[in-house]
């Protein structure tokens, strides 16, 4: 994919798109906000910009919202043009100002939904106009700049409508549908629900968009979890059968029905009032909310049978929201790099943003995005279950109980367990995994090449914690507790799992040419990926050598992006971009990923951590 | 509405058609076929036409199809251009020869249905190629120069059908969405049916796309009847709540769908092979077959929640044939000029051919279109039931029993019984009554201003039918049979039905300055209209004073238009077209009304007939 850079005047914001992205959209990418009602579609004319390099030739649009002299001396609706190679253009100040939020990372969100309520005091007809209500607001909302289509759903509810109160009723539009007419001043009442559906965990926040703030956010284990712990398990239980596929994709859609019922019922919100709803995560659990058989993700060679952003009828795919309100799902950019990873681009801005950064999803399949506002890769790579307690002995989840924390010193063992320190340690989650495992090679009694000392040599040290060293039925293991051990073989896939992350990040490091002091930054994702601890991340070599500040746990920045997108139409233009502008390097296609592997198993030697 | 002008070269033709029609469709209207696959959404590329006079602006799909040199020399899509003003081009000459068919009233309809089957071998993708299913199926259909949109429901058969078969699969298009994708070659199953929704009677026709052909017909009568027996009542129980409505709703939807079924079944075809519904009816039976109350139709103003023309998902409306297949409803024209007429117009060709014609279509609400391709008026006269043998003494509904015709001859009462003469005649249906009343007038026992002679008048003048005039107590009768009479009442019943048509066919005279002798044809439509006897009609004065031979019965014009519409996209684009060509005349507006109407009561002085 070529891309292209655009500059805007006079602030001098430059954005680099990939060919084809709108001056518009162009515009988002650099953070600069052009003025714009209809979202982008043509039809209110306020995007206009003046082309000082070559102005492309004027279209219809232009025509309507321009007169000759304008389109002569350059000017055009930025959102009519895709650019193909550089381009130099002049944005008049924006009138208005929006509300706005900072989000995500960082990031400064305007505050301009895809849904949006217009009040309207329509004329009565007469015997003399005749035209059919429908004709009505059409015209109506083409005076506010939008050209609407709608379904057989809102013909009803638009003659009730306009049976009531003298024909002053509220139209509301979600991008170009118009999907609810009602009688009255209804705009006071306009939502919207993002859901991040995680594999393990659903998250729904449902937000009020007048307000632009969250009002309730739910979240539940999902519902398929009974049918296999990951997504390998829940793509072989789908390959089973109909029946199967239908268990599943009911399971996912309850999940969610259950999130948007409680949340709105805490808020005390009707879910006709719920006119969005934005929805991230794998491709796989994308597929299975659609009904859609994932086999092809599963087989060689991976291919995916939608990664396309959908915009779909609520009623249509039975969620609980308005019927003829929207169902958004962000595009995913590849059958292993889905529309979650779309959502932590959105929110950590790592595809418009100057500095050089690196972003790891961590979870079965861990998630690496590498780049800057320049250039950006990304590619997935098979960890296992080992983060998510999976096949370590003591291995559990992240409940109460589990040890998530860990510190050796002075020949103490200081645990921090999940539910407070009073609990009795129940099992090892992920983050402890890793702090255990740091902890071990930073009080020496782990090799760099994983193999833990025994009792005798770590005794003949004199090394405070040698009475930890036990055996486990010829098995060598470390004693956390008196009942919960970490063994050797559990080290060995804890290796493994990081291994194959390392191996993921070196591959993208490879392409970008880079070396770990080039990154300014190393974002660990996901809910998971909060509670990992930086510094034992880096000495277990999760994450590439870098200053220990650098290493920022940013949380579910999947689920924050949704968000943004839902908040902000200008957001989802940028995600819907982000597939064409972001490389995807499939790992098993790396011509030495075995030896890459292989070399990332081991250890880093701790004296090159900075 | 203003009309441009367009002449298309070397042809010589010409189209007179509302501003803002596309040089494209124009040419339909001329009877002229430009070349098109993707059915005039500026996607294939074939359309091409130079223009004689200014060209246009080109717009992108221009530039995506024509170089530079073609666009200099004039060379347009013609899909891509609306007219405003009079133009002349020039058309290459159609290198294919679609099959066609003469249907409707004389008209040659090429077979392109807007339903397409494209077999498409597709690639098989690899590590290096992972684009989605999705992706390829859009990117083989654009080569076909098709751009599609597609729902949800497809994405769970498209992983099925490349799953199979080595991702060779037939993709179905309707109008630009991909509705389905099966594994294999399944180009020869392609079906889909036309419905005209009567108040009364509800005709479907199961057409063989393929073929170009009609494979099943069936016909009922509408479920709504048992809520009354015509639009007014309809609309009455409509109004009495919201379970009224959903019976009304749930019960013409039950008999579509039945009909559907029927003919599905008699011919042998799975409705999953059906992809589209053409749906003609009148205003009101379209609102309540979408579960609008049509109270606003009802009531002054008169104004109808739609009349757009709408194209639907099958599966959103609960209609039987595959779940994504398309329900296209054509435009209404006013809220008493419905869709059904826009068939008749569609059928008959009025509004594109040179002849100056008038179509009547007559019921309890009676149609009138007058015109030819310069100019079409429509209005609609409130006839009441009449003519469906509603508040007449011995009137019924055409079944068997009814007298359809009556000749007095020579002393003689002739009849002609539905259901053959053998049977004893019940009463008298509306082209009986029409007949008898004629017949009362030509052999002098009726009077023009409407009195039937006394028994003692006529026998004075020695009229060999005298004794067949009897006094039912004290009103004035003609017994037809000894049990089946017509009274003074039930004429003037029939002045006051044939007045309102008069009147409406007046005023559409008076708008176009038109005499009767300026009329080359008369269409008497709908299925009522077969049975009239035109001379009949002529005498009693429901249609002008024309020759016999220029009246004619058309049949049901409007079931044969949503055919025609069915097969053929370039009748739907002319289809979609019509109401913004036809001049829509509000009865109740003609400020001389009244006095037309009691001057219509009269019948026409015979001497005036030609």
């Amino acid at each position: 994919m070529r891309k292209v850079e655009v500059t805007y005047l006079p602030s001098g914001k430059t954005a680099h798109v990939p060919e084809g992205t709108t001056l518009f959209n162009a515009a988002h990418w650099a953070g600069l906000p052009i003025d714009s009602t209809c979202g982008g579609r043509g039809t209110c004319g306020k995007c206009q910009v003046r082309l000082i390099t070559e102005a492309p030739e004027p279209t219809p649009a232009d025509h309507r919202h321009l007169v000759q002299d304008q389109i002569d001396s350059g000017w055009r609706l930025s959102c009519q043009h895709s650019i193909d190679s550089d381009a130099e253009c002049e944005v008049p100040r924006l009138m208005r100002t929006p509300k706005a939020a900072t989000m995500g990372v960082g990031r400064f969100v305007l505050l301009e939904p895809n849904v949006q309520k217009h009040y309207l005091e329509m004329e009565i007809g007469s015997l003399e106009d005749a035209r059919s209500h429908l004709t009505r607001i059409r015209e109506a909302l083409a005076v506010e700049g939008l050209e609407v289509a709608c379904g057989p759903g809102l013909f009803p509810r638009l003659a009730r409508a306009m049976a009531d109160d003298n024909h002053r009723v509220t139209a509301t539009v979600v991008g170009d549908h118009l999907v609810d007419v009602d009688a009255g001043d209804t705009r006071g009442a306009m939502f919207g629900v993002s859901v991040d559906i995680g594999t393990t965990t659903v998250v729904a926040t449902l937000v009020d968009l007048c307000a632009g703030a969250p009002v309730a956010i739910e979240s539940t284990i999902n519902r398929q979890a009974p049918f296999g712990a990951d997504v390998i398990a829940r793509m072989g239980h789908a390959m089973t059968g109909v029946e199967a596929m239908a268990d599943l994709e009911s399971a996912v859609k309850d999940t969610v029905n259950g999130l948007i019922d409680d949340a709105c019922a805490a808020a005390g919100v009707v879910p006709e009032a719920v006119y969005e709803l934005v929805v991230v995560g794998n491709a796989t659990m994308l597929h299975l909310f659609l009904g859609v058989d994932p086999r092809s993700i599963a087989l060689a060679p991976f291919v995916a049978t939608f990664l396309e952003p959908q915009d779909l009828r609520a009623g249509e795919i039975g969620i609980h929201i308005h019927p003829d309100g929207r169902v958004a799902l962000l595009p995913s950019i590849g059958a292993y790099v889905g529309a979650d990873i779309t959502g932590d681009i959105v929110a950590t801005g790592i595809a418009r943003d100057e500095r050089l950064r690196l972003l790891v999803d961590v979870g079965t399949n861990g998630e690496i995005v590498l780049g800057s506002a320049a250039r950006v890769v990304a590619t997935a790579a098979p960890a296992g279950p080992a983060f998510e307690g999976g096949q370590i002995l003591h291995g559990m989840r992240a409940t109460d109980g589990a040890i998530e924390g860990v510190v050796l010193e002075r020949g103490e063992v200081e645990l921090q367990v999940i539910g407070g320190v009073d609990l009795t340690p129940l099992g090892i989650c992920g983050s402890g995994l890793i702090d255990i495992v740091a902890q071990l090679r930073v009080c020496g009694l782990l090799k760099e090449n994983g193999i833990l000392m025994t009792a005798e040599e770590a005794a003949a040290q004199g090394h405070p914690l040698a009475s930890s060293i036990v055996d486990l039925d010829g098995v060598r293991a470390f004693a956390v507790t008196p009942d919960v051990r970490l063994t050797q073989l559990d080290i060995r896939e804890l290796q493994s799992a990081k291994g194959a992350i390392a191996t993921g990040i070196e591959v993208a490091m490879n392409a970008l040419q880079l070396e770990a002091d080039d990154l300014e930054e190393v974002m660990l994702a996901g809910s998971f990926g909060t509670y990992i601890n930086p510094e034992s991340a880096r000495v277990v070599g999760l994450v590439p050598a870098v200053p220990v500040e650098r290493i920022k746990a940013v949380g579910n920045t999947a689920s924050e992006g949704a968000k943004m997108v839902l908040m902000s139409f200008r957001e989802r233009e940028i995600a819907s971009e982000i597939p064409a502008f972001v490389e995807y390097l499939e790992l098993s296609g790396a011509e030495d990923f075995n030896d890459m592997f292989i070399r990332n198993l081991a250890f880093p030697a701790l004296e090159t951590q900075p």
